[in-house]
């Protein structure tokens, strides 16, 4: 972490400002306002200027931000400069559907290592990856692999945390429903879809 | 919206709890303590206690909370009381591993109907589930189907979230990096994968 005191919602909202950015139509403009920006994310533009000067202010009073330079700002804060190879722990539904989504190339982030546990998996081939047997975690800090997608069943999740950070991973996008324990140093975001859907009958009118 | 002012932070931590309870070991005690409970979930026993005074104190001082009536309780506040049929849109890779997918059974809601836009999908039977073409949408209302799952692609989904809305859906788990425009009683959950994904290099060390 080479900021302090940044927000994780912050954080959070980076990758969306990177991907308006990317998607702004160009009209021949070079610079685009907080307003403008905060038009295409849907939220507020102070918000939009609060969050951008966390990280040094790099905007023009009046003209707004450089989209180039705020776009290769943006990606510098979030270490998306480089592409970012990234190893899928498990290869069940969920795990097959991930390695074939197609949002993660927008952030020069690429999923080059399958690992699974099922022996009936281990050693086929799919989009040039060859699966392999989980106890091969272990290399992954020879291969400068520090970011991992957990896809595998909730009792194994703790265990196999273990084996990644043993492997130097430092990143972990979490799709089980386990809290991970992790030392400090190494981040966790978690995307819980049971929980998120059992949120919505709640905003529901009595009895829907 | 039954209840005023509750974060929806709160209201996030609901169903985990509730899967906290359900797996609480059952060593004969009735009761368990905002201690025990903020153990499990790997959070402060003040937020338990603060996340569930919202909804009226049920917990006894010195005792804690009776956890038979503690579940029903928070069942009944998240209208998890009932089975929820949900509608997927998107048979597609993600759309498949959703149907797919066993964490919501905890929750009582249940995937029932499916929408592509595919015509080599439709008519297909999946998990005793034909599916259907996604003009069928404005049926859900006659259905009973207050709750849909959006997995389509970004370039589609206000269109489809516009007919849900038409059809009478008043909650949206959206799977798709595009926000979506909704009038004010319908809930909108994102959870936006490549973006999530995409916040884990800036907590690497530098140059990881």
């Amino acid at each position: 972490m080479r900021y302090h005191k940044v927000p994780d919602e912050t954080i959070r909202r980076l990758p969306v400002y990177l991907r308006g950015l990317c998607s702004f139509p160009n009209n021949g403009s070079h610079s685009i306002s907080s307003q403008q920006l905060a038009d295409i994310l849907h939220v507020k533009s102070p918000q939009v200027r609060k969050d951008l000067s966390y990280f040094g202010d790099i905007g023009t009073p009046g003209v707004g931000y450089d989209i180039q330079k705020l776009t290769k700002h943006i990606r510098a804060i979030l270490q998306l400069n480089n592409v970012h190879c990234a190893a899928l722990v498990g290869y069940g539904n969920l795990g097959a559907a991930l390695l074939k989504y197609t949002g993660f190339g927008t952030f020069c982030i690429e999923i080059n290592t399958v690992f699974e546990k099922d022996p009936r998996k281990i050693g086929r081939v799919v989009r040039n990856i060859k699966i392999e047997e989980v106890s091969k975690i272990s290399s992954l800090s020879k291969r400068g692999i520090s970011i991992a997608i957990l896809a595998i069943p909730a009792a194994e999740s703790q265990d196999v945390t273990d084996k990644l950070v043993n492997a130097g991973v430092g990143g972990i996008l979490n799709f089980t429903s386990s809290y991970l324990s992790v030392p400090a140093n190494v981040k966790v975001i978690n995307i819980d879809i049971g929980v998120s859907l059992a949120c919505l009958p709640y905003y529901l009118p009595v009895g829907a």
